[in-house]
């Protein structure tokens, strides 16, 4: 099995801001889209993680910008598993600009599993056979 | 009572284009700001009605834009009742250049009453004495 | 020439509010995915558009919300030119929901094509006859 | 001179996501608002310097969530010119539950001052001595 997913975004005209490139905060949306289809490739919808009751919240996040994305090109999210410890995943990504293979950005999002109440738990076993692929 | 409340919004980077504007989207989350200071100005807020088991879906926007707002300038959200029955209530607002109440756009939002099972219903007698004001 | 074009969008958790749907703000965003689509299946990128030294202002939006749209769900855009005046151009738009062609929301947007000084213009012939299909 | 900018935010709706909180990546458009608001403390508009042809790119964000912001709360965004080079500026930030004090999140950000060709320039005089304060 690969150890990346990746998934086509194509640059919306609402994305950008008056510098005429993606806004900044935008990158941690495309990241979040990496990421579900991460889930998707490996067997489970993460919405199903939060019909049996479970949440990964993010903890922390980064994000390196190496160049610009504009309206209409269309970017790779190429999202990695970095670690799965039982109450903390960590996730890697790439932005890179599609037929190019520039990385535009690059970064990393660290998630908690918790329970409906909010209390940190093991993320169920087969969430965690799922995503180590 | 006066029939209209006014916010003040500054508009974010994060909210321009690369017209170098504001993108249209954003003019409908003004609205929602602006109805929000419309329900708390008149007693309750928004997050009350919710707790209560009841949501206002909206059924129906719409807005002309007459002219643009660029980052860092203000605007006024002014929001008005403009029609409540029952089960339905309609909100009228207009964006305002701060300083030269300048009409930048003007709009209209409809929502319907819900309660927390989707089923229509009229809204609790407190909050729409509240609004009627 | 088909007189729509649809184009797939899935929904971000990004796009979702409290409510556990789509926000309202995020169905003018997918109407504008929509008209890029249908301009680029007409043979031009709105970006060349824009390249050439115009634009396309809104001028007026409207959105019935018949359902909601939930996160990870395929939401199908459909987008029809309504009307094309050498000034004005009015899209019309179905948000379907992908497998049940039910619609969840239709809208409408009408823009107004402006130069690089902002004066209204009459769109160029070439765009024209290209919508036009 | 206080070495830190503080600006009221309220939470809007359009901001929470499912999970009943403040969406991530709307911590790095706070963050923004932060770092205007920073900036019109210390004597200028970031709107001036783009005016004087230099923009301020993003090339790092970093941001550490500690607990969740709700709807129509009021967070204080803190923010702290942490370091300015000449080609580069950091800055930090606290995003804290208004009344309480409580730190949500906290992160920083660092630019790289470039001019209209995208080349990497120093940041002005007269904008370096009032950002230093």
């Amino acid at each position: 099995m690969k150890d990346t997913v990746d998934i086509d975004i194509q640059v919306r005209y609402a994305e950008t801001d008056q510098m005429g490139v993606a806004y900044y905060a935008n990158y941690l949306i495309w990241f979040e889209v990496g990421r579900s289809e991460f889930c998707r490739q490996r067997g489970f919808r993460y919405a199903d993680l939060e019909a049996s009751g479970y949440k990964l919240v993010v903890s922390d996040v980064s994000c390196r910008y190496r160049n610009s994305a504009r309206y209409d090109e269309i970017v790779i999210v190429r999202t990695r598993l970095k670690g799965v410890h039982k109450r903390m995943i960590t996730f890697e990504y790439q932005v890179l600009r599609k037929g190019q293979e520039e990385v535009i950005a690059e970064g990393e999002t660290r998630h908690i599993c918790v329970d409906s109440k909010g209390k940190t738990k093991s993320l169920p076993e087969k969430f965690l056979i799922c995503l180590s692929g």
